[in-house]
């Protein structure tokens, strides 16, 4: 049997949309605390990018009655990349749509994860244009470093909270070519998490089990630092302004991140991700697993303290009964990272 | 006219010779101070890894009268796309032979670069299997950190000397299907140096320019640490210890990567990669062009100092008589990194 | 009222002496791990010193039967001012003796803390001489930096558990020149912890109630690297090597620190300082108090998890009984940093 | 002979009056970029503090037509000791006189170098109270880090270029108690530079020969980061906002710091300190005495590039004519940190 290449169609997680309930407080936290730059705002919603994002955002951040997860956005490698995806998913029996007019970015097909999670993917972007003042010297920099906060340089991952790990990834994996690095299974029961990637990176997207919930719902959207010191900066910060840092900084095992997670002041858990972890150059990967007897030694904190409860129940849509629930009931088992 | 895809048949740089004349202080170096852990010794060549490096040796470390460049081994994507791009290059008029017998990996295709860079191109590889004592609880790790040093993680990248940027560049683009990153262009002229990759890292492979010799010769190899701090501590310790610091940490606008350059014991250039530099994720990127206007005032270094000129004119093997020639001229004009 | 001028009459920690059950595991953890520089044996006790302590050693490591402290070992600023102090200490109405044969230091006044933690002055330091391979260009530093593990540059202070921390603070502080800098003390009660200084360090010394001992005991002996990210690449080789991490790398409020306590194989609490704190230049300074309002909500630890309960009721020599009685009353209130 | 025991009344540099021919830019420079925050401006002066500077101000910016240094501001250790250092002057014949009237501090002793640089000792001073909104929960910390820049936490140093290293050196040693850390000898001729401190740090303040100018004038003053991390952070943000980086980051062997050296947009060099440098605790100091042997193998830059030939002849207020001879006799010998 020949080795089943790499399909390489999807290039980059480009974009995601956060619901926020308190506007003003998460604008605050990603404009002034994670230095980002807001490219428009059109009422509803706000877009805003690192300043290495290269599109005209990575982030949008819309009005809404509770925090959540709107859209992922993905960019194809090719326009014939993107027409073969789409023909995949068409025939999966799972299809999606094309969509227009979305800001930022040109025609694209949405489709959702088994669970329901809404999914762009699209060839056709708006590049974001520095004005004079904004302009870097980097010619790999989209724009000059802010002056606020720690900021942050780009977009790195998605963490969905879903009710069957192994199913929603395997559509990722047959429709997409996505690739599953590392995954978590105890006693040869039910994946618990599972990290996939089309890059070195070893996730743009996880998929993780939704014990206090019914899944489609976010567990968290991580922004990249690439760097230790400034990681504890941010901490240093986040303390002296009252943002919830839930854990961190300290480093996982799985991927090697090192990284922080808080609670913008709308709810939702996003995750600081302080160096590189680890890049897959390896065409023959296989998937590391994780089980009960290395998880909780090295795999979930390789060091740095531990993760608490809450890093295992809570996620948005926020579901306060089911996560007291399996709080109570303390049969939580859930890694994710 | 079609949207021309991306060739991704070579996964990664997966091994360098080096020849060195001091093959102790050589071995010293790299083992107790850049801190890799040697495979064999077969009297000719010792065999070494960085503690992340997966393979057999990422480092082919030769006894030799002289220092420089060996051989540069790359790994396939897969036994197809190894085929494919030997197909390619023996189109390509420069054919090259199959050569077996290597150590570490298996049946490679050995052809060389328009100046005569031999190359490996090989799918089959051998696993580093760490010792029970130096097996790692982190499971992508290959091994344990070594206790030595400030230690490595992985091999990065080479760069190399050569009479003629554009063409062995094309070279690659053309039969390997490396991308252009980021390129230095004086004055409409010839390329002074360029950097191409197969993956998000800006560069596996540099060329440039050989001012002062007859090109095919080594500027550097890079191994990878992927933070900033650790730089620092090594910079320290090579002061201490009188190894040569060419240059750095300090950080290159090109490829944004944190450096420090320099010599180890056998006289080859050695780079040590403190950050990720940048990752390139957008598959429409466009080549950056540095030019004499703003490669001096940030291109090539971004903060921390100033390259000297023996930057633009040492290389390996030395050919001393032209390097004393192109500085007393004082008409270098080669940005390397 | 004239303003109390400070006494400045003992001028550092310079020495301690840690107990361990475990010669060969200690010393492989202080020497290959800390990357300590050996003075001498003498079959009883080995002598180490930081690459940047000055004298003969600033850790007496000795083999017994358990773990513990041994000696405090404190250098007076002046022949003079160690009389001063003599004289002081005599009249306390608790006096020491001289004693003489000292390793490292001439004749000292040994005297015990009001708990009885035995405590050396003295003027008379033997200077380590560098043998000609480790002296070091740096005029500054004692010796060149060690190539093992990630060495500590000098010791910084040590943190005595004892049963009435008023009481054996206020001796330092009548009889030494200490002056408290930061105590913590919930609800009006008796003083959880308190840490002194007799220069600009917050502390070279700290006391800590002994909730789950006699007093007496060791809470831990701190070493000092002053940098951030070497706590976090010490952090990751103590994993890869099983040396248990109780808590950090993490950020104290109380003193700033950046610590990581660790346990020694021998068992003795060990800190590993990782910047400086910050430094107390002002002549006219007042005792910071924390309380239960703020010690849980910042000063315990102000980013970076949580201090576990260990880090409240263990310390050495071990009280494994009582330890336990004290876990299980869940009344364990002690702040200890 | 008794041992000649230290004088401690002089506490701690307390504050540097600037003059700013460029208000408006330098101001930008010291809030948005070093992060300070101004406590006033009466519209000749503003006054700035770092975020751990504890009194009225660190900082007088002074409106003027030159760049240059105004005043020195040290605090005593106690009303006495201010007392003892007034009468030594007033004993020394060069008396001084005293003045009120200063913002942030009560009645000063206003006396000056050799030189003439100007010199304030006070013992009452103002204490900064944090607005609601700005006051930390770290108790030790003034106010709440700022969320501008790279922020600054403290006033570290002051460097004065003299006409005579050894007289101005001498006065602050015979009068106000200093001592001399580390100095600059070349083949035994006079001192090129010169480090002295009444704490463990190694300077407070340092003397260099002024080669391009009269003396009594200013190489530069220094704020403290005590982070390298940050240091990489700031550079980045400098070369971005156009803000000339003299040199550096990178470490001095004299000191240890790890230092950049910037001309802030008025003209005066500024120094950021990026670590603690190491820390004098040894009672029975010797002055490290760096020569033409050393002093550029490890002692001026002990890693991170060279300093370049401005380092040694800029000073404010400039000279532009002393400067340019100087240069083109090329010798200039003069090390400044």
């Amino acid at each position: 049997m020949s080795f089943q290449e790499q399909i390489h169609d999807v290039a980059q997680l480009a974009c995601v949309e956060l619901f926020t309930p308190k506007f003003e407080e998460s604008f605050w936290f990603f404009h002034d605390v994670l230095g980002m730059t807001p490219t428009e705002d059109d009422g509803k919603s706000c877009y805003l990018r690192g300043y290495e994002d290269r599109y005209h955002h990575s982030l949008k951040l819309t009005r809404s009655d509770k925090a959540g997860i709107g859209m992922v956005g993905w960019r194809a490698s090719s326009p014939q990349a993107l027409e073969r995806r789409v023909a995949a998913i068409e025939a999966s029996g799972k299809p999606g749509k094309w969509v227009e007019g979305n800001k930022g970015y040109g025609k694209a097909y949405e489709f959702t994860t088994p669970d329901g999670h809404k999914q762009h993917l699209f060839w056709d972007v708006e590049y974001y244009k520095a004005p004079e003042e904004l302009k870097s010297k980097l010619l790999s920099r989209a724009q000059k470093r802010p002056l606020r906060g720690v900021p942050v340089r780009r977009l790195d991952h998605v963490n969905l909270l879903c009710s069957d790990v192994t199913k929603n990834g395997q559509f990722l994996m047959d429709n997409l070519g996505f690739l599953k690095r590392e995954n978590v299974v105890f006693g040869g029961q039910d994946e618990l998490a599972a990290w996939f990637s089309v890059s070195p990176l070893v996730h743009e997207v996880a998929f993780t089990k939704d014990q206090a919930g019914p899944g489609n719902r976010l567990h968290h959207v991580a922004f990249w630092y690439g760097n230790q010191g400034q990681m504890l900066d941010l901490a240093d910060i986040l303390q002296e302004y009252d943002v919830t840092i839930e854990a961190g900084p300290a480093k996982h095992g799985v991927s090697q991140a090192y990284f922080m997670y808080v609670y913008e002041p709308g709810g939702n858990r996003i995750e600081l991700f302080g160096d590189t972890g680890y890049l897959i150059f390896d065409p023959d990967w296989k998937t590391l697993t994780w089980d009960e007897s290395n998880f909780f030694n090295g795999g979930g904190v390789w060091f740095g303290g531990e993760l608490p409860q809450d890093f295992f129940v809570y996620g948005t849509p926020i579901v306060e009964a089911a996560m007291a629930e399996a709080e109570a009931k303390d049969e939580v088992a859930e890694p994710a990272e």
